[in-house]
């Protein structure tokens, strides 16, 4: 069992409101010296068996086709280290 | 100028419809192998000036507090390479 990770992001010259609205509260809220915030989407994949060539490459085509709009976001696929208990620390 | 990024994932023990969407939209379209899928958001800060440790804690108040709702999701933070033109790959 392998973990793949997809990130997905606003394209850079696309507006992102959701972004946008963060970047507003933080400065609000005291938090200066950010010069830019966007928001995405992360979508964790635990995939079974090995992953192969093939597999990433189907993977690939999943992520351009269901999980991201190639109009407007960009994607990038990586793997994960094997999952663990602590996959994502506090 | 350096990015920092805070990945929020709903915790394992808390149901997430969007994931579980996605998985059974996975196997409608004959993406077999995938055992689970989580969504979760991917924020990029760019942050001006050096990451010092002092700096990397409020980041990490700032997830904690405005990013992520810690009763039902886990957060991450860590620093990505100085930013530059092909941050994500497609």
């Amino acid at each position: 069992m392998a973990r793949v990770v997809v990130d997905v992001m606003p394209k850079p010259e696309i507006l992102d409101p959701q972004g946008k609205a963060v970047h507003g509260a933080l400065d609000r809220l005291g938090f200066g010296g950010v010069a830019d915030v966007r928001q995405g989407k992360r979508f964790e994949l635990e995939v079974e068996g090995d992953i192969t060539e093939e597999r990433l490459a189907e993977i690939r085509t999943l992520a351009e086709t269901l999980l991201s709009n190639p109009v407007i976001e960009d994607f990038a696929v990586r793997i994960e280290e094997p999952v663990s208990e602590d996959g994502l620390g506090a």
